[in-house]
């Protein structure tokens, strides 16, 4: 008894102290982020603080009308009294300037309807750009993964953060630091691939490029990231969208965890948002050992935490692993999650559950704190609104656009190139064939855009995969005529380029039970296989450009084309860069960030998995993958020599330096990623065949030679051992240097205790 | 000091006591079977010992002659002068009685030329019988898992361990406590298929079938089961024998365990074998943890544990966990590898590995303790030789060959019956074609022996499906005459049969690198599908006849056949029980113990995964599996009605029972599986979607009515929770009853604290 009374005169004090002569003001910007959090966390309601802990989404009624004023539904108004942690894609579908316009309105609206004038985050995503209206269109990130060029990738978000801003947002929910190594899963192409290392790297590098200088966030021209989803969610069984994890926890720390380990403490993230479903049965919304105990305690994040959509509420009515929406509500905050996105039955709970269970309010200010230190480090307080003629200057500017261009030909993999069918002669005359169901209405203007006249197109998309309703798409009939009718061009014409792969509803997210994106087979659907057949018979050079958002197994393809360019889901401009690597204007560049098997009956199947898993083969299968990861072929042909280590032993406390020569023996420049992969022979637990552990992108002029080096660091060869500590263990291994994950020299070294 | 000293005094004195006139005599049988164990052990050296540790396999050289003599290599009889631990399948390509002729030999030369007489323990396997010439073949394992009749199980495996000791055999490496989730694995129907309940049903009755009963096990009647893999064998990655298993450990505890720990207390196996390969990263034959820690502190085995086949020198060779073999031999005895089955270069290295580290001597103490107790148990040492006339009368006596064919004849399921197709008309005269790839040799003469000549059967193979040559096998070329020859036999008969799936190449055991047993497709070799496709067209009934033994994704079957009888792999006498099947004279009543998918890519897939796993489905692929677990038809028409439950609500210290009534609304007598499935609505965790918690196989006369009642208890509920303890969580429960395992009635209950 005593001692509560104590704790309750302790709370008159603290709260007779805001009148104080000593109390700090919040809007003082000479004060610290912390003092100013500090000073302004007591003056909030109860409510006002669960209102900083919701995001909505605009689409709910924060619009405009036709001249560009607030129309806030009523809603809207009503939640905007208290505040609001940030609003969803506000401005969305408007130009940038428009959306500058109208979110300058809305920021004031709000802050000038709620009691301490507390700014909202506006929050936008992006794949590859701004995900609205106006902005560069970026390649997805699988293709961005495919350049291994982390510099580029930053250079790309750097555009994404400052175009974000510019239209006056302040966060993204992007990037994906999952690891993608299920083809059946949806959303493949919004994630860097299936490698630890290379995820690394490109998250990373985007959240530097879009957060910029991360002292400098206060000043307006970047925003914050949302490194997602926390934790293993490219890793749901069966690749279903929302299905369970199974997971050893030695894979989920050594493998899975590291992007999201690098986006915290080397990225320093504004932001995390976690995953849907479960960990090895453990809700991941409901998960304090994750979001609190990995997240927070080990590695010190100071960020916030946002729920996916619905997703505490989801604890309740889809994971069923909680028995109300408010154990829901209580569970998502004990595990510290800051940020409900879009629920209205979950913690708009928490003021009700705090009147029973007094203790909430310490987890709630515990959130609140995390988003208010967001919003001062992102400068809102003190300059919320947009310059809106920076907006006009800096919005698409050429740099950006020819950035996307930039980027497309580092991500084009040559797949296959028999007999030097690329580049094709931009100089001899000839007729060239476009065809199939991946052309897109401005394919030949681009095409026609990158050679001179002497060259002739003829277009022709053919046919549909699917009836592009979005929803839940249909597969098309075969359509006879159209098959017979492309393969009549291609027989008129000199050269065939066939546009095949998967449009975007053959892979994509599969958010509700209506909207499927996920996919059983990875075979290209219709009849593609048919049509190169087909073509194929007329002993024409075919080459075909992949697009897709999946990995396919494209045995026939890869058997029947003469070459084959891999594009995964380019930029806006994506088509014109192809036709410049077919003609040979620039030597492809890029590489596999993932591992394609023959059949999905291959999978599990990314190059590190341990030996064990692929030694044996299938029956009635072609042994190994039918691309590996890393691979792309160059129209310059590289040559690797020389490989040399420092020193052919280390001890935990040195490191050694491996390199390698590369000597370009063409006539063509042309860049090429160099690879290290290290395999460490015996582990105390079965260890991956071999590792991602550097790479370099190099340019080679014709006849030139690079001697390039990699540093062996003991961090990189540390893993979790029996008792789930990190060891690091002496004795042999192996370094691999080349050009994909299965063409390399190599050499050994040994560490010693 | 003082205190190591006296520890050395002490084991004077415990060797002094093996002169004593106290000492006592392992021949004595009135002493226990510990005393006994305690008397022999210090007697041996440390080689001897070791040699009790060691298994070899009989192709080494413990064979006999044309007159059926002993003929043993120089190797073997270098080995035998230490004794053995013991021998693999010796005798196992003779007879019966020339086994045990043979066996008692070479057991008699193996007492009287080690020093102290200890008895060798023969060793078989026996997955559908034992896996030696002469005796009786049963349906394999997941083809009694169908029967959904383990009280059948136990009088088969009854009958194995009753054969097998017959010939001179004392254990067997059988059966399979594993779970078969995965159809790309090639040993899937070693085991009794994919649910955690009817498997562990199963084994239970298989060790208490094949040991009898477990005091008289010195009788000389039965043998020994050793369950394996211990454990997660069939949960290797992609199917893939010897692969790495990644896995949840509530998962392993939960749905994986199970069936061994029931298998240790409840049916009291003596033996466990190891699993090839890893769970998680520790590699399952150097875990004490998994070893010991679960297997004998957790549960109490006080039996021994076996390798698999060389896998103490696989942890060094094959999963590179070891950096040497001696290594491997520490780290395979220190995890409770008693016996280290064939390897030459792993236990061999004990002896000399004591010399530099003594301490290990104890461990080896251990494990010889487990050996010997296991040959007293069986009475080895009082009564080591077979009866030759209990042989002659005993083995492939006429019950167990009947036992057989019941067994087939319950383990039948009737996947589809359109129109009442089945069954055929035995009176009505008629020509039946049987035809395709699965039919045997003596497949029309088994259906001739069930019919009057009213009935003429045409038969014809056709086409195989393998060149049969074991090793890697090929697929044949499709033979379109072959197929042109069945469809004109189909032509004139009356109903058409096709005998359709896979032959044993197209699934087996993946053991060594060149002899491949696992696919990456689930779907029919061959051109199955053309050919019912083809006979379809004609218009005349349709039966399909499956035999295989991995589960297939039979579309194409499943679309076209008027009615499916899926056999599996069944007796000797398959055929024959087919066939009666067929005509009416036994309903089918087997049950689906896996679930069909559509395709592999629509794998994991089993009932009672969470809901959340298959809640979403795949684009361009129907929802659901093509069959569901627990799914069998029957000529019988079963109607479900009156599902009670005996109060609304328990608690931890009650028990509810529940009941449903099943009525034969036919005209046909028949069995019938009645299901008891159980939902968990919320828990702590994710949980299973539903969950086999009982069955049970009535027979129902036509018009008869019975009720059918199941306990529910706490135990059933209970669950590894969020902190890894077993928890019984209060809440909501559904309880289903029901046909199969979606298809059922349900009720509620509440379990309260």
């Amino acid at each position: 008894m005593r001692k509560l009374f104590y704790v309750a005169l302790l709370s008159i004090f603290a709260s007779c102290g805001e009148g104080d002569s000593n109390a700090k003001d919040y809007k003082d910007t000479s004060l610290s982020i912390d003092e100013r959090v500090e000073a302004l966390l007591p003056k909030l309601s109860l409510e006002e603080k669960v209102a900083q802990m919701r995001i909505f989404h605009a689409n709910i009624g924060a619009k405009h009308d036709k001249n560009g004023n607030l129309k806030l539904s009523d809603k809207v108004i009503e939640k905007l009294k208290l505040g609001i942690a940030g609003i969803k894609n506000p401005g969305e579908h408007i130009d940038a300037v428009s959306a500058a316009e109208f979110n300058n309105k809305l920021q004031k609206y709000i802050i000038e309807n709620n009691r301490w004038g507390i700014p909202a985050l506006f929050v936008t995503e992006s794949y590859n750009g701004v995900d609205a209206e106006g902005c560069t269109k970026f390649g997805r990130p699988i293709a961005s993964a495919a350049s291994f060029n982390p510099e580029l990738v930053q250079r790309q978000w750097d555009v994404v953060g400052r175009e974000a801003r510019l239209r006056g947002m302040h966060m993204c929910h992007s990037p994906e630091a999952d690891l993608v190594r299920d083809p059946r899963f949806g959303r493949m192409s919004e994630a860097f691939g299936e490698d630890t290392y290379l995820t690394t790297q490109m998250v990373t590098s985007a959240i530097k490029g879009v957060q910029g200088d991360y002292e400098g966030l206060g000043n307006g021209t970047h925003i914050g990231a949302v490194a997602k989803h926390f934790a293993a969610y490219g890793q749901v069984l069966g690749g279903s969208n929302f299905a369970a994890i199974e997971i050893s926890p030695r894979t989920l720390i050594d493998e899975i965890y590291p992007p999201f380990e690098a986006a915290v403490k080397e990225a320093k993230t504004l932001g995390i948002m976690a995953s849907h479903g479960d960990i090895n049965g453990v809700a991941s919304h409901g998960n304090p050992e994750l979001l609190t105990g990995v997240l927070r305690d080990q590695w010190g994040f100071e960020g916030y935490v946002v729920s996916d959509s619905n997703d505490i509420a989801r604890l309740h009515y889809f994971m069923n692993v909680a028995e109300t929406p408010e154990d829901a509500a209580r569970m998502g905050l004990e595990a510290g999650i800051d940020i409900d996105l879009y629920a209205e039955d979950s913690y708009a709970y928490l003021p009700e559950m705090v009147k029973k269970n007094p203790e909430l309010e310490k987890l709630i200010d515990r959130s609140v704190r995390r988003v208010l230190r967001t919003k001062f480090i992102l400068g809102l307080f003190d300059n919320p609104y947009i310059d809106i003629e920076s907006v006009k200057v800096g919005n698409r500017a050429e740099a950006s656009l020819e950035l996307a261009k930039e980027s497309d030909l580092e991500s084009i993999i040559l797949l296959k190139n028999e007999n030097n069918t690329l580049p094709v002669d931009a100089k001899k005359p000839a007729k060239i064939a476009l065809l199939g169901p991946l052309l897109k209405e401005n394919t030949k203007a681009m095409f026609e855009s990158v050679v001179a006249d002497n060259i002739k197109f003829v277009a022709e998309k053919g046919f549909h995969l699917t009836d592009e309703t979005g929803g839940a798409p249909k597969l098309l009939e075969r359509d006879g005529k159209a098959l017979d009718n492309l393969v009549n061009i291609a027989k008129s014409s000199d050269v065939i380029v066939l546009f095949l792969g998967g449009d975007e509803f053959t892979s994509k997210e599969a958010f509700f039970n209506n909207a499927l994106g996920d996919r059983a087979t990875i075979d290209p659907v219709g009849p593609q296989d048919e049509l190169v057949e087909r073509v194929k018979a007329l002993g024409k050079p075919l080459i075909v450009v992949l697009k897709h958002r999946r990995t396919l197994s494209i045995n026939t393809i890869a058997d029947q084309a003469d070459a084959i360019l891999d594009t995964w889901d380019l930029s806006e401009f994506g088509d014109e860069s192809t036709a410049r690597i077919i003609f040979g204007e620039v030597s492809p560049s890029g590489k596999l960030p993932v591992t394609v098997p023959r059949s999905i009956g291959q999978i599990p199947f990314h190059y590190s998995m341990k030996e064990i898993n692929y030694k044996k083969g299938y029956l009635f299968l072609k042994d190994g993958p039918l691309f590996p990861f890393g691979h792309g072929l160059s129209y310059a042909n590289f040559e690797y020599s020389d490989i040399k280590i420092s020193n052919p032993e280390m001890t935990a406390d040195t490191e050694l330096e491996v390199s390698v020569t590369v000597t370009n023996k063409s006539n063509v420049k042309a860049k090429e990623v160099v690879q290290m992969y290290i395999k460490d022979e015996i582990g105390s637990v079965t260890r991956p065949d071999k590792e991602l552990k550097g790479f370099e992108k190099i340019e080679l002029n014709r006849g030139e030679s690079k001697t390039v080096s990699f540093k062996i660091t003991s961090k990189m060869l540390e893993f979790t051992g029996v008792t789930m500590e990190k060891v690091l263990e002496a004795g042999d291994y192996t370094v691999m240097l080349g050009t994909s994950s299965n063409d390399y020299l190599k050499t050994t070294f040994k560490l010693k205790k």
